[in-house]
């Protein structure tokens, strides 16, 4: 555990109101770092001795909290990008349900501190009945790191803000670098489609830093959303992890109750909850899945609820009327999309906290690193 | 689609108020022709041709809403009795997701209707790439049993309450079964074993009369909940599910924001909700994981959350002081647990619905059979 004194944490916000905003503005540059970190002439190079995906049959993907939906949307990247099949499971309950494992898996273990209790018993649990197990953290002197086979840093840079943000973005590069990685080795892409891909990884930065250009605007937005007593937050595919989140850094710091759904599921009862008092973050990039997403919109909007919806240019134009407020992101490739959608994410959950006048970086009863079951 | 005409429906009431407090007192009955279906002289007797067990590797259940709950509640059922690790999905997530499959795996589709548009979607879409398709249906006459090769009918009756209740128990029970088949089958249980969990679940409708007479004592309580803006619902292993289904029940028909975790989460975030409006309902039976949650319970009551416990008469004494309000139900075995503790999360939905006035049997926004995407 790394502690942090409090003259050393004054210093360090950089004339940030709050050490998370400070951390949101941050992830271009180390996102960009944790680039140059993996890359080495436009090729995925993993820390030494790497991972064999060839003999693997299948993943597990294990953390708490924030780190879990990183890995639930890296669930969508290994499955689309590399056929490989992929397990996730929070650590309090993977440890105690006792999985069967199949002896020709990995798992990784996703932890900002790298000291979860639950995500260590977790890794524990694994040793001796899978061929490797891998460490995804931010502090690469910690317990899981050291009881891991392969360790991953994240290379986020010390996160001091309770509610994670630059740390899970860059579990998120990192997660997606291991998925193309696997593509590559398992031919599932070929060598032009990453190194394709990997293009458009590096261009990402300069995508994130359009989308924190939106912070003025999302402000405004929050004074309205803080009135609310509830939030949806709803996605599809990979995008629905990220509601996940969404709603996760908006409960946590603005103790407004916010709830995710995939948007296929509405109709099979969250949708009772909907009225005029309910705004609803829709996360729609112009993807395979767009149409539906809209369709699920509107939906929501006949029964009187309030969209914001968060898509691109195509989408804006695409969603016809009705919608409350549209936050515009650049144009994306789908597989980067749900890096890129947690910046509004976190802005909006961040500035309707700072309405509210929470304590944005101390939220109520949380601590940044849960070392206790 | 089966219709009910208006005047076919109020006489099947029975003298209820609602068709669902008529169906959620009609568990025992129909849990019981369960039962009584799929048990031949104290064994188990599928459908024809039968499942084997043997020649699978994994397991996929998929479903929407409640059924996903049930789903998810047999997957600790498959896993922790017969080894056989299972994947879960709601539908619309698994079929556009478009996951790798393993050819030596089975597929379970679970739905009341049998027509669950995303569902069936996601059925064909695993047609011809994996061993043998199941459907756990209510309506056997439907568009997912037909698609099947083997239909499991959940003997339920018709369901006219659009929250599903015996649906839902009577799911759980199939699925039970199959999973104490499977153990039988690939001898992770022995025979002696599986005669003993039978007879165990042969005394379920019995212990389920005894949580339905619980029904006064939660109509008053349910009037203290009718207070609330929102409810968490908590459970670890078996019983997460089933605080999920809870949630589910207590915002289709009462229109408050219930969310549910597990608990073992609830320091990543969620606990920054908590506040003496917040009533916060814990399922835990006494099993291996009562300490855990009672743990988790009481950081809840620390920060002024006001805790209902669900539990037995043993967990009631053990859980010390502060509890807000304790329901007891009887001791049953672990395994058991989720379905007897189904009872009074029901119940307490119902009254907290029947507190408010909504319109419990046809909630707004709401369909019975979701038949579009």
């Amino acid at each position: 555990i790394r502690t942090v004194r409090p003259e050393q944490a004054l210093v360090d916000k950089a004339g940030f109101r709050h050490f998370m905003a400070k951390e949101i503005a941050e992830q271009p540059a180390v996102i960009t770092r944790t680039l140059d970190a993996y890359l080495d002439n436009g090729r995925i190079d993993l820390p030494a001795p790497g991972l064999d995906f060839n003999t693997l049959d299948r993943l597990t993907l294990v953390a708490c909290g924030t780190g879990h939906y990183a890995c639930y949307t890296a669930k969508y990247w290994f499955e689309a990008l590399a056929r490989i099949p992929v397990d996730i499971d929070v650590a309090s309950e993977f440890r105690y349900r006792e999985p069967p494992l199949d002896p020709a898996s990995a798992a990784l273990f996703v932890s900002q501190s790298g000291e979860t209790a639950d995500t260590l018993a977790a890794l524990r649990y694994c040793k001796g009945k899978i061929s490797t197990i891998g460490a995804v953290v931010n502090v690469t002197e910690s317990s899981i790191a050291r009881d891991s086979d392969l360790v991953f840093p994240i290379h986020a840079g010390a996160e001091i803000g309770v509610a994670s943000t630059k740390a899970f973005t860059c579990q998120l590069v990192v997660l997606l670098l291991l998925a193309l990685e696997a593509a590559r080795q398992r031919g599932t892409l070929t060598e032009e489609e990453v190194t394709g891909r990997l293009t458009e990884l590096r261009a990402l930065p300069g995508l994130i830093n359009h989308a924190l250009a939106l912070e003025e605007r999302i402000g405004r937005l929050a004074r309205r959303v803080a009135e609310a007593r509830d939030v949806l937050f709803l996605g599809r595919g990979a995008m629905y992890p990220l509601a996940l989140e969404g709603a996760l850094k908006m409960k946590e710091i603005s103790y407004i109750h916010a709830e995710a759904y995939a948007s296929g599921e509405l109709k099979h009862g969250p949708i009772a909850l909907i009225d005029e008092h309910v705004p609803v973050v829709v996360m729609a990039p112009t993807d395979t899945l767009f149409d539906k997403t809209v369709s699920n919109m509107q939906e929501v909007m006949a029964r009187g609820g309030r969209v914001l919806l968060i898509t691109d240019a195509e989408g804006a134009s695409a969603a016809g009327d009705g919608v409350w407020e549209t936050l515009i992101l650049p144009e994306v490739a789908p597989f980067l999309a749900p890096i890129l959608h947690a910046i509004p994410v976190q802005l909006l959950a961040y500035h309707t906290a700072v309405e509210k006048g929470t304590d944005v970086d101390q939220p109520r009863n949380l601590a940044k690193s849960v070392t206790v079951e």
